[in-house]
């Protein structure tokens, strides 16, 4: 029997240039699409819709028919990490996430087993999904970096400059660290349970990366990030990991891809590709980083800024992507127009 | 008659190494000081004590009585420019700065001796302050960037993704390049007005600078901030500037200190110190970069973290500051403490 040639998504993280590149967006199952706001208002919260593998399997799957993109990625969330270690969470329109205070919790769980438990889910989504997916399609899991988690913990929600964490790391930095190796561990965790279930690939979102001095970076994002790869390279030596720091500075993505190990780096829009190929395409594959609000604007300075992109990652492994998730009003079409001038034959 | 030495900020920005070196804080007139909530309180509203010559120099010299820095910035708002073009411009409690949208503007003022009028409140402010200042204390002046002023007009407030101003900018480019223009003149007269009343440095805060592509950043910041330059040292040849490209990267950063003709880059806390004495410094002096949450946290950290900033610009045209402006719960004592370990004898 002849092997199966690779998904184009696996061979661009195993280091190939591949021309076409694969395309997938960042929050790509999501409110843009009047599918995807159909079974929303069925499911009667994003939460419940993220617990329930049936709708979560039928949302991921959702963009894939519809645009035919190169990788799913299951729909979840990252506070399920904060939910497994015992924090309610809830997600009420206009206000964004809530969860409880990591102090306000009663008891914090560490029981693996039962964060597994709590997950299950998630693998399950991943599961099913696995079943329903063109063969040519890559599935990504993913989780929250121990940092970002740390930011909604510390806040009880998102903060737009990460005060209660960064109070906390500054004021009590023993105590924040065991935070930071707790996330990790719970992180790792999931990650594998994920690639148990059927992910091919997972990424590490670290939304709140920027506004990082470099010492606090260190500390903050590249020690529990490297605690995480390690963890599940040693459950899964092979497993493809995307790491996405992001609103680092360039010197802080450039000690991410020396130090953290993963197969590739999503850049933020505000990464300037060429400067990427040249500090950071030795150690990683790459994946960006359109600005999410050039593809609501669409016309023609998107496709002319799409080409820009693949004239700029030429020959290298690259994955197109945006920089940062998809806005709700983006008209689907314009997702059509951005993969017309991504495969267009050059 | 003696000549009587420079001011240590002003050594600095004519490239001299001084040591230890000028500090200032950005907001350092503000909410954190209780003599400043007393007059808020009286003035009725933040707009109205911008708007009020007395008061504003008042809190302008707060800081500066209490705390002996090194130099004083006119307390002013960067939106005076919007109200300058004709926009009124609100600041509720709670909400953020409102104003109306640029194309709700019933007819947008262009002629300089109208933007003249209306700021002269600032210039007022200035010309009390400066003649309450103590010798050794520098007075500035400031105005926002021409791109940070258009992500407000388009909004008709603060947005945290600059929606507005990128999808005009991205759709209608040419409309969008001549708001810029009209910014970078009416900027460019307002800091020119400052210096002629008194201001002896002026700062170009550029505070949504993050987030943009190397294009935008080339088209929407160094272009329009280029265009204030130009003009301002066309009128004060020898006029000492200050550029604040908030966020940028750091390739952004040292394209702004190549490209616009500034006598000191103000550096936000992600920007490691040893890569900006590397990369900038040849260019221009260095401001920055405390993390205002590490001021706000104070102890130990606080004081290690200024000595490593002080060793890292050693020998270097460096002047002291915060990375972003003070925020309000910022104990007075913490301040006393930074100027303490800022002025140690080493």
């Amino acid at each position: 029997m002849a092997e199966a040639k690779a998904k184009a998504l696996i061979q661009v993280l195993d280091g190939a240039a591949v021309s076409p590149p694969p395309v997938w967006l960042m929050r790509q199952a999501g409110r843009y699409l009047p599918e995807y706001r159909a079974l929303r208002a069925e499911a009667g919260s994003f939460w419940a819709m993220c617990m329930d593998p049936r709708m979560a399997a039928e949302v991921t799957l959702q963009p894939i028919r519809r645009f035919g993109l190169d990788a799913a990625i299951v729909f979840s969330d990252i506070l399920v990490v904060p939910y497994a270690l015992g924090a309610v969470v809830g997600f009420e329109e206009g206000v964004g996430p809530q969860l409880t205070r990591y102090d306000e919790i009663a008891e914090i769980e560490r029981d693996p087993n039962v964060w597994r438990q709590k997950l299950a889910p998630v693998y399950d989504t991943l599961r099913l999904v696995r079943s329903g997916l063109p063969s040519e399609t890559a599935l990504i899991g993913f989780a929250g970096a121990p940092w970002t988690l740390a930011t909604y913990l510390a806040e009880g929600g998102s903060s737009t400059d990460q005060r209660a964490a960064k109070l906390w790391g500054y004021g009590r930095p023993e105590s924040f660290a065991e935070l930071l190796l707790l996330l990790a561990d719970c992180v790792a965790a999931h990650l594998i349970e994920q690639l148990k279930a059927g992910a091919e690939v997972v990424q590490i979102f670290d939304s709140w990366a920027s506004g990082l001095s470099a010492d606090c970076f260190e500390e903050w994002v590249i020690g529990p990030t490297q605690r995480v790869v390690t963890k599940v390279r040693k459950a899964f030596p092979s497993a493809r990991i995307i790491g996405f720091p992001r609103g680092a500075t360039l010197e802080g993505y450039r000690r991410y891809a020396q130090a953290c190990g993963v197969n590739a780096l999503s850049l933020d829009t505000a990464v300037p590709l060429d400067w990427a190929v040249e500090n950071l395409s030795s150690f990683c594959a790459l994946q960006g980083n359109l600005d999410p609000l050039l593809l609501l604007a669409g016309g023609t300075r998107l496709v002319q800024k799409v080409r820009a992109s693949l004239a700029q990652t030429s020959g290298k492994a690259f994955i197109f992507n945006l920089g940062h998730g998809i806005v709700p009003q983006t008209p689907a079409e314009h997702v059509v127009a951005l993969l017309q001038a991504v495969r267009a034959p050059r």
